[in-house]
């Protein structure tokens, strides 16, 4: 489309629009419009939340987490059990296990081992970890990471690097989702499930 | 989700973007988290795109499109039509007929109307329709309406206030769409399509 039919203002918030992910230029336009629309009220706070978020949030130094504060609330909390650390991919990972109520502390790695996207352990926040475990009181490594191919290397990788040492590497558990139906489950995880059965 | 996870700026930036069309509150966390990943070097243009527009971008007093200047550079153009108006539900409406490379001038109504949602004559961009379709030297206004029951109760509405007027009013065609298949077009469509036949 000719950028002449917008004008450069409304031509760069689409543009703008169009990088956010699950956007493409069709609903990079929509999007636009929408605003347009609705004025400044809708637009300002929108604008101001994005410039606040830019510059006040930072990876923690301690775990990776995003947060405004350094180190993040998190790893600030005093009622948080620091004997156990959980380590994950990504901070929507961190997020979705502090939905479970989840009361350790976090590792994020920023990504996982892959050999096709040429990711090496120097990438990720992995010296941090070995760090971090080795350190008095902690007792217990939980890989939370993705059940993928790289998600299991990257999780291979961390048992490693910790071999020798005084900690528990654990795992989270294989097995049927809840609310899931048998029938539509890959072997694979039936398979798993069932090695694990438990009394009721 | 409790909001001590994210920290209120994240927080309030998956809120704000929660509020854009398509997006729902997971789509929006992931945007946020995408954009933090991404830095400032992302966000703030974004944020400065978002500015320009909410402080630049008006309506048009003459045609209702949205643009930075006044009149729109539609408007301004000397290049194009004035003899021709093309009326249109929404400025979405406006930006896919320019594409067409309809040489004409535009009036954008801000919607159609709908007994159901209870917008009326006064809601919409009507009286300076009629004010503009009786100004001198304007011989066709094109009703680009919608084919939806909405859209064509307005195209009858608007037919009926320029009734005994000098100027033509026409409608978009309906057909086979270009590229589209007879045997999943509607019968309506078929219908219009076999009685508005010409010869090639």
């Amino acid at each position: 489309m000719p950028s002449r039919v917008f004008g450069p203002e409304i031509d760069r918030l689409i543009q703008q629009l169009a990088r956010l992910p699950g956007f493409g230029p069709r609903s990079a336009r929509r999007a636009a419009l929408y605003l347009l629309k609705k004025g400044a009220s809708v637009i300002q706070p929108l604008a101001a939340a994005l410039s606040e978020a830019a510059e006040k949030i930072h990876p923690c130094s301690v775990c990776g987490n995003l947060d405004s504060v350094e180190p993040c609330s998190i790893c600030a909390d005093p009622a948080r059990d620091r004997t156990t650390i959980c380590v994950v991919e990504d901070v929507a990972d961190l997020w979705a296990l502090e939905r479970t109520g989840f009361g350790g502390s976090y590792h994020v790695l920023g990504g996982t081992l892959s050999a096709l996207d040429g990711i090496r352990p120097s990438d990720l926040n992995l010296a941090r970890l070995v760090d971090r475990a080795h350190a008095e009181g902690v007792r217990e490594v939980i890989l939370g990471l993705n059940a993928t191919v790289d998600g299991q290397t990257t999780a291979h990788y961390i048992m490693d690097q910790l071999k020798g040492s005084a900690v528990a590497v654990t795992q989270l558990a294989h097995g049927v989702p809840v609310g899931g139906e048998l029938d539509y489950l890959d072997d694979g995880t039936l398979n798993e499930a069932m090695k694990a059965r438990k009394p009721i």
